[in-house]
């Protein structure tokens, strides 16, 4: 059987994600291939990243990035550390050979992005873009429907993706508030998963787009234990909002927002065609809505398709139907196909041509909404 | 007991719903007014004219609306004709010291609006422009409870009104489709009700919008039993979206579209807001969802609401809760109400200023689509 | 064009669901008959009848019964009256020759339901049990697909009509709550419409019930103002429950109250057959939801038809798709389709033949939870 | 850190929910105990044990369970062996001292199920009866919001469990329809889940029950290929209904079915009560649906509150909110809680005690199926 080892770059919340589908994917998806936990790697102190390795099961643990992907034992560098370092580890790990699964988005600027696709291209080394809702059974099932053409020529896509955790305005500042780091608000963090997801499933090319970036809470304090002290600037979008006509006459409309109270997790797509209708909701991910129209409108409506049988994609998790998944599986179905891609040699997506793709448009809407103009794709 | 004695001039959809609504109007509502339909006016022959009198309850019937703007015997005048008539006749019904209730759009442009406002001001007559769905007790408990601060400061509004009568490509012109005859597609049609919802529940002030109409059918056949006959341009657009910065900060998304297969008559509004969040879905008008978030997160959840209690607006219809109400009941609260304002002497709305304020807005939209810029207002 | 001149007896809850529909059936349904609305009758002063005369549009009132199922311009007797009525004026109507449509339940035992109908097929009468519900476009749906054997064989239906307004244990007694008035409690109210429903959507037959009928708060203040004032007994079921098996093999399981919090008039059916389940619920009255299993299951998923459409029963009421219609239409198309049959002398159902087979059912259950067995049909 | 280690007896479905929670457990919940997968027992080749231990993660594969509970390496035995086999492997783990975690139900009768809680007490380990859904975040707030007084007195209970991967009269004869292996069909397979709930979430005690269990399909091809070759018998109830008198007045309607077509695993529970209601349903397992009658009807509505907060039962699981878990993350936070009992000396339920209670109340449903009366309990 054949072994991949792996190192992880960061241990927040994507490093819990990522430690989990290595733990777990080869045993939920039967993969023949084992996977070795060698090394996790973060900037913490020894005592803390010993306590998460032995939870988690790494094997061993480094605080220098710059040694780890170097490493021999390591086939696998898996980016899950704060945005502005993905470039230089991504360069560096393909430079040494390392296959990269990097969480999005790639970089905080399209041009970063772009050398670090040139970086994995000229190594030969295999590359995901961390877009794990592509793995959510229920969107794949929306993608294959799509490519079936259940859904005929696509008139609009309708995109929102709202979260309520940034509502109460006296919350203090937090890094993802600050473009230094963060490099945008809900555009980077939020609509890249719908820009995404919007290729994945109608495989339509943007062709423009208008975009309104704003911020609702221009200052919050800086410590939120005291609101009445010293405030800081928010100097990302709160909210962002872009048109887009797409190649071959389809429009869409977006928004992504951390201000939408009530919405947790609520990261959607409707997408119209001719022949049918597809209503994605990650809240009620178990689940894709699909309205065809070719039998008689007697019998049409909106079918509550519950994807969890054998016969959709990914077999609809590993139980019996009506026994849903949770987040945290879209991550073990993403590492065990990324590593099946690398052991069989076979095509894989998203890599980090979709991250540029994705990255392309947001700048494209950063530059509209600065603009107050259209820009071209 | 007063009397109200009222002439219709139209007799197709709205014409319907108007009649609907005279004829019931203190029934249902126990408004103290006698309510007498005292003429039918439309252009057809007299037999279809007596034949719909007959049915629906009207004493007359005439074929100039010349002359029933000047009838002595009527004080009320509702117009159901097509829009570009509307503006004559208002004008004219007005001279004659007529109240009006004029059907949405108020006209097919902006100018001929505020001469129609105009003409009621001077005439001093009272008006009503007919956005129907502010009287459906769920949309109007959506504004109460805005107005009651149940929401607290609103972050953003997302607006989609779809409807899908228009995917078969194959389906013949017919006259909504034609920019002379209708002034516009679906943005007047449906956004026009999207916007004047949004004036309604928020009570926000639109101050800029940046606007994408788009034809995606862009020929059709003239004949639908002829697919492969001549072809007829469509002139108007099929999908309208636009993004929106209100007066204060709050941002807005929107959509309305007649290629949207599935649905039917999806005319929904979601307002965020810093204490809650509301959910209005036409397709379900008897219900309104509402998050609360001042209450604990461990109980948090959106509620949907049955507006059928008598302590709803419009006492949630006139059944005892849970024993809904219909399309055409909103109409009938409509015409109590104004009828209401006219024999108490009270304010209305949605009176011809809003009519005018939604053409503005409207109007706004179309000039920054062709522009391809932002607008202000 | 023929006329049909009604009178109603009775002017409560169901005398005005019964006025709207003599007024309205021809309008909304294009009835080829005029209807006149001759006379309304019930136990008040005469100022009281006038007023509901006069808002409801009858011509003329009366206080004694006895009279108006004599008047020679009478040819449809209505009966809202109090159920333990019911028996006495039908006896009378039918002698008179009068076509009656008569409120369920048809009579508070049955005995009495079983006379009635016995004096309408010797009068040769055309008789109506109101079944209201039946004449809901969505339930009419549910019925017609069952009979196209879309549902194929039935496993089990699942059935619950489940209200709120007792749960208050402080509230008052009222009329219902008194078996020499009401007959019983939620049984007769409630789960008369139940057991109507399953014969009505699955032609299957009753053969044995088993019941149990409890009242859950078994005393109440006589006057709701004064809580602590001297209490009454309620002798009715607050809650009926019953399990069923059908000729044929299938189950069913059964159950009504007035004591579900937050279910206001959750009146449902669950039909699950070898081929597919149909779920309604009245709550969402335009609404049929429909599982087909026939199709792969990558496709299978409860669909929610909008019952709205032309091709659907009775059109799915009268508007285009997805404006739906209210509680009060199910009565005037009851009605229009009732005089139709009288008109155009063609089968009616249901009729007091089905208020019999109702009555046998629920007198079942009744024995049987007094015997605390199994009870055959 | 202390260490609990664990022998796995079986390894069909069940083994493999076993395996993942022991795999995961300390990692997802923090839990400060070391658990070490000692053994995997199953009745199968070596190969195939081998195959699967090295999966799943256990270090050593035996045959006999005998050998297996005497192991000196060995803390707690996770039976999920054929229910036939539960009493005996029980008996005998408690007799060597080990903990034991036991699939549900207990065994396949009551007298066995009271032979094992015996057999624990007076060994004095420590045991859990497998009701898994006790530990879904969202059943666990039913039974808080219970607890706080939220719902106030208990009226009734409606409780329905539905799958329909029988509905084919075609499909073949597996183990689960015959009464010798399986015990009893759904009654003993869902109502066995319905009945726990009921008593975990409201507390309520079954005074008496009357049941109604039906086979449907009562024969069956022997070989699934081969439709039209011989046919075995059905020995269990394809459908099991009863109706139940709680200690106190309250009262319940029960349905466990796997003949429900379009339903997969849809496990429901209703409460009712003075002061509000609960719905729960597992195909929806991060949600649970509250009435609360409380405030104003103005404002009353089903609050969907998305159990995935840190606030609610278990955190709701271990993402952000709007990050939902599955199906297998239920018994891992069983065993995580199992285990912390077990470590901190700390009551724990659902105990044995708990598995013959549940035992006792099955079968006096099926006692009064068979004798077609009601059966006190």
């Amino acid at each position: 059987m054949k072994e991949i080892r792996v190192a992880l770059i960061g241990h927040q919340f994507m490093g819990v994600a990522h430690s989990n589908a290595y733990r777990n994917a080869a045993m939920w998806t039967g993969l023949p291939v084992k996977i070795t936990m060698k090394c996790l790697c973060a900037k913490d102190t020894m005592d803390n990243l010993n306590a998460f390795a032995a939870r988690y099961g790494w094997e061993s643990c480094e605080t220098d990035w710059h040694k780890v992907v170097k490493r021999d034992d390591v086939d696998l560098i898996s980016i899950a550390a704060p945005n502005f370092l993905h470039k230089e580890i991504a360069i560096e790990a393909a430079k040494n050979g390392k296959h990269i699964l990097c969480e999005k988005p790639l970089a905080n600027d399209l041009a970063d992005s772009k050398e670090m696709l040139e970086a994995v291209k000229k190594a030969g080394v295999r590359n995901c873009c961390g877009f794990s809702y592509r793995f959510t059974p229920s969107l794949a099932l929306a993608r294959q429907l799509v490519m079936e053409g259940r859904i005929g020529k696509i008139y609009h896509v309708f995109v929102r993706y709202a979260q309520d955790w940034l509502t109460n305005p006296n919350d203090g500042m937090v890094w993802r508030l600050n473009k230094k780091i963060a490099g945008s608000g809900s555009l980077g963090d939020l609509s890249a998963h719908s820009v995404d997801a919007t290729r994945f499933v109608t495989g339509l090319s943007f062709k423009e787009v208008c975009g309104n970036l704003q911020t609702l809470v221009k200052e919050r304090p800086m410590d939120s234990n005291n609101p009445n002290g010293p405030n800081d600037k928010v100097t990302v979008d709160d909210v962002a909002q872009f048109l887009v006509n797409f190649e071959g006459g389809a429009v869409g409309c977006y928004e992504s927002t951390r201000f939408a109270t009530g919405r947790k997790n609520y990261n959607t797509i409707e997408v119209n065609g001719e022949k049918g209708s597809l209503v994605w909701n990650f809240e009620d991910q178990n689940y894709l809505l699909f309205y065809d129209n070719q039998p008689s409108p007697k019998e049409a409506g909106f079918k509550k398709i519950n994807v969890t049988h054998d016969i959709h994609p990914y077999k609809g998790g590993w139980w019996p139907q009506g026994h849903g998944i949770g987040y945290a599986d879209s991550f073990v179905i993403e590492v065990a196909e990324f590593i099946r891609s690398i052991v069989e040699d076979k095509p894989f997506n998203p890599d980090f041509e979709d991250g540029v793709k994705s990255q392309e448009i947001l700048e494209a809407v950063e530059k509209s909404s600065a603009n107050r103009t259209w820009i071209q794709l």
